[in-house]
């Protein structure tokens, strides 16, 4: 939203003390999750990747040609089924969760999955410049977003030279802005 | 495909006998996983969700409106996070796996997360004809594909009225087929 100058409201949700689950946000989102666009009031649009495309359709975030949108897609479903049950999931036990809790137990395997999705970004990153095509497109800010931050999941991104290269080519994207959370 | 009247060749890859992960599977789809689309001689997408975009682009089962579309993309998103790695997994264990096979001792948690799964489409459609719109959509497709086989997971579908009257309503489309595997 920052990068196509949308004015917008952000409205913090804590997913650690129970907020995704009560009826009133259940009635926004039915599968309890963040994060949610809202539209216009009352009009809501679940699932980051869904709100990426929804947001970018128009723009030159969601690409012109057809193989190219299913390229987009395929690195967000990639991302949503192979990199955040692992990457974001560790990160979010690893950072948030007390150092007692028994899903600390996952933190191994979730590990091993991460990595095997970073190698095959790093293999697909080696000679690319962007996920699809020559440019820019949501299908980075989807893979961005927990890979930027994996370190914080305890995965070791120093062997990953072209995720880390194309890391800071994302970062010096016009209109930038850091993760608040 | 068939209710797009596409010609195309089904090759089978067997994922128990380890077909996936040869060299040869891996320079076709890196994340080592079927489907992949063979769009021609050497040009593979890879990710079911995203063939099943590729696809429908340019005809009914991609609806023209954009809040539409991305109301489209939030089911398949929600189904390859929130679904199949429950209903479809729990189902590769229970019909495909030997009795003793220890990972059988996950089915009781996939079975709890895919029964969240079927109680959120079940409360979506108790008003709607099909997840988006009025209309058929490649939503519906994808997740009918697991759901209307989630008995062979050892999921009980009988509570779920509505969802069996959209699985029969999918049944009833114009060149619907049965999946053969």
């Amino acid at each position: 939203m920052e990068q196509l100058s949308c004015q917008y409201q952000w409205r913090e949700i804590n997913t650690l003390s129970g907020e995704t689950r009560t009826r009133d946000f259940l009635a926004i989102n039915s599968n309890g999750k963040v994060p949610v666009l809202e539209i216009k009031p009352g009009l809501y649009l679940p699932e980051s990747n869904a709100i990426l495309f929804y947001l970018a359709d128009g723009t030159p975030f969601w690409p012109a040609q057809k193989l190219e949108r299913a390229r987009v897609l395929r690195w967000m479903f990639f991302e949503q089924y192979s990199h955040e049950p692992f990457i974001a999931v560790a990160r979010r036990i690893n950072k948030f969760l007390p150092q007692d809790h028994p899903q600390r137990a996952d933190l191994p395997r979730l590990r091993d999955c991460g990595n095997q999705a970073l190698v095959i970004m790093e293999q697909h990153m080696k000679s690319r410049e962007f996920f699809v095509g020559d440019k820019y497109s949501i299908a980075n800010i989807a893979l961005f977003a927990y890979t930027h931050v994996a370190h914080e999941g305890g995965f070791n991104l120093e062997p990953f030279a072209a995720i880390n290269q194309w890391i800071n080519r994302i970062r010096s994207q016009p209109k930038f802005i850091e993760m608040t959370f």
